[in-house]
């Protein structure tokens, strides 16, 4: 039986956690070394509640900072500022003011009346329409950024074929209404010593790796015959050995006409004995294909 | 005859409608699961018309709803409305002043005049920047989708070679007057048993699978010798069978600099039998081809 | 020896121009069929002193619109309007206003004192920020397309190796900054059969077909060997057979990380007998290699 | 021993320096030739402080230039400035009504009263708006570049196996965040003739030249068999023939969704012997494996 290491690593000091979690990332932490993290690459990845938040804050932080600017050359410098004036109702015109700047609106019944305002709000005029610029970038950034969306069974499960082969199965399907095409997908073994904490490695061969077209789901299939490195292992070893069967999948995404990669991964208590697929697919009354995603799940006892 | 399930599915309920539709969608419908739609894909790929007129109803109904805030907080908060006054005037004076901060214009013969007024507007004009920012993405994600355009000949046709072998053809040409290079192609026959509904899958072997250079129309051939799944097989049974060619191509697109995809069926009803393809570029008086993108479908009884 | 169609055409009515221009496009034209032009496309690939008047023709044109239609609503819905008035003032006065309207700059001077030109000038707005939207994304497009500018020697060579070997030879090298990497090579022979028009193409063998970088010179090679198809020609026989050496060139351009590719072709009077290549690069003082592009072109004789 | 030239170069005048340096550029300069600089490329790779340094150069000039223009046409023609004038103070206004023109606030206290000026600020409002189209562009353009940031082991190593075998070895990590999968490596031996300085390449082949994942560190190692080029060498042997050991490395980054390349190269004075590469991950209490990326670069003697 051939091992490699997918560059996961083969020694630990102690047991690690899974090797890919559900959402495709690792259980690694980085430390020390120069410059680590990329603010684009953070900025486009997080969610977009937070990524709204931020921008309002960013924007808040900065219009309230100039509004202390502008307060402390003095609002008679702002000429048609509302009287009466008090130090709350001043910031607040300044910080109208600031905002009229930075977005360009600049209605101008409050105007800077002196070079310093003047200076002011030509920097301010200047950053406001960079920051734009930037989140224009930031936004078209997130939207665009092709993402697989796969949607993996609950569970693998253990099944029998029709020949009485025994099989390792889990089902997949495109979770979105992109076009994926040339879906390719590799399946590997990972088990752990159970003494040593060494990690092992197997690529578990597949009755079909790759399709054409990916419309409807596919149920990925490796056939435990005498040559598989699972072959008479029963649940308890699985659980003993700490098995993990990592997924790799690439495809072309014909919408954003990029190739696209996921990644998951089923643990020995994500793995289901004794079961069979239930089709998750039915033909309507009009010819055309319904795919039911939650069924996808759905198995029943062999 | 070695069969393969491009990952369209073999088991069916009741018979399909056909595989692939000429605009290379499926016949697919998705139901339940998670989060299935993704709005930037839906954004750039609906045709021209309803995007503009959904940015003009987006931009109405934004507009709308801060002049009726605007209306809610009162117009004398505006100084330099117009007078006299009514309720559909004071809807329009707070409509033009709504978009004149959304679009950032500011005139500014009418401005906020109160605290409560310049703290929506400040939120309108953070409003109207990012939205004109979103719009800047979605027109540069819908510009710059790569798409291959190819020309598919109406009919798919039976034709025999000058030695006498029968062969299935059909011709494409480049719709479009952006270079496509090493163009590949990949032709699938797909029948139905007539009893079952099974479907059945078969690589149709081509006299030549790939070229180099797209600037004419290439004609794709597939000889049915004694090894072909189409041998012996009658124009009858091309209709029992529900005969569907399904045909993938991919292509190097050198103006956007990405691979592109198309994808096509014939179904038995698309199929002529005993013609051939009348040639569909001629040379002019210069030296220069010239390809006539209506000729492509043109044949001739053999 | 292999023959085989790179896409080109093989039976024409009479005889062609060359395949392939220098600057890599073909010979073709393109007649009849739907909805051929792609407008993004030839607005990203036209040149930029074109590209720069059309923008300024289509803000002038949309304004002048805009400003006639001011003018038909009547200059005394526009308060702030200058007096003394008259035909080409008022146009001048109209125009002035729109622009400050279609660029949001919105001074304010002159404002919009009707529901009528509160409406217009509220399109005006919109169509404004989406039409900067638009330039946004066509500049970019147009700045970040890769292209790979490759040098070409203006001349292939018929050379003479070492050994005495007859070899056809020509040189390229990067004509910017980038990095190039990965560079494939690809040539062909077209010839075209003096009676018939027949053209003819066969793959050329290349002394090597690939190089991982490419900050120097690249010399390709071809070696006339008994099994060239260039075999036993002469000069004559070049200009008889209307010899075409077609080039095909694929590299990954680490710069804009994505693969771009080149063309070019060498008429058989653009082909030079019993010359070599001239070295051209030095080793500076500093130890740093220099190419000079110039240099490239240098031939002398055997 | 196979040879090859990866496209650097064989024979050179004189010594050269180092192929490839750290950051992975060569030590090539360019000479001649038409058109060689590509801007957006300039000012996509320049680093962040020169690019904002020259933002706000190019925004100044501009609007000097813009200033200067108005106080040409007279001040008399912006009604709305403030008196008492005086040269400087002539300027200063001038610029802040430029500068609101062309960032497009447009406050109005100062307002184009001429037609002259009229004209001027339309076309600074129109050359301000595609200032900031392009300054979107460029600045997603810089942000959206897929770079590798790989973090390379400050000496390659020469070390021995548990079996005896000598072997050369070096350790990359990924110094981002970001995920990189299927990488390739690619090690090329490069050594300088004594005498005639000419260059020779050999490809030095891998333990493993693939890994699927790289969340931790990567050892690449080339063992010193006996049909290594490096087999009998010893220290002296790589000075004298000014040994370089060059890398190509490529991946796949699933942030960005596109290939990503690096390349560097260890020279006979960066090489340590008889040492061997300390362990550069743990693993935490919680399970999680922790990279420390200044580990990457400790070693320990044999």
């Amino acid at each position: 039986m051939p091992t490699l290491d997918p560059g996961i690593g083969e020694k630990f000091s102690r047991r690690t956690r899974r090797a890919i979690n559900h959402d495709g990332s690792f259980n690694v932490r980085r430390r020390g070394g120069p410059h680590r993290h990329d603010p684009y690459q953070w900025l486009i990845q997080m969610d977009w509640w937070p990524f709204i938040g931020l921008v309002v804050v960013f924007f808040t932080v900065l219009n309230v900072a100039f509004a202390g600017a502008y307060m402390a050359l003095g609002l008679e410098d702002l000429p048609g500022v509302a009287a009466p004036r008090g130090a709350v109702q001043d910031f607040l015109s300044a910080l109208f003011f600031s905002i009229q700047t930075f977005t360009s609106v600049g209605y101008g019944h409050v105007y800077p009346g002196t070079n310093a305002t003047g200076f002011l709000s030509s920097v301010e005029a200047l950053v406001g329409v960079l920051t734009f610029a930037l989140a224009t970038g930031l936004l078209y950034g997130r939207f665009s950024r092709p993402t697989a969306r796969i949607h993996f069974s609950r569970t693998a499960i253990i099944s029998r074929r029709a020949d009485g082969t025994p099989c390792l199965q889990f089902r997949i399907a495109n979770q979105r209404n992109n076009i994926l095409i040339d879906l390719q997908a590799r399946v590997l073994l990972k088990t752990v010593h159970p003494a040593t904490n060494d990690q092992t490695y197997a690529l578990l061969p597949l009755e079909r790796d790759a399709i054409s077209f990916f419309p409807l789901s596919w149920t990925i299939v490796h056939d435990i015959t005498p040559e598989s490195p699972l072959h008479s292992l029963i649940a308890a070893d699985y659980e003993r050995l700490d098995v993990e069967i990592i997924i790799q999948l690439k495809a072309y995404d014909d919408t954003f006409a990029q190739d696209v990669h996921a990644r998951n991964s089923y643990t020995h208590d994500e793995i289901e004995w004794h079961r069979r697929f239930i089709r998750a697919y039915e033909v309507d009354n009009d010819g055309i294909a319904v795919l039911d995603l939650d069924m996808v799940h759905q198995t029943e006892a062999l």
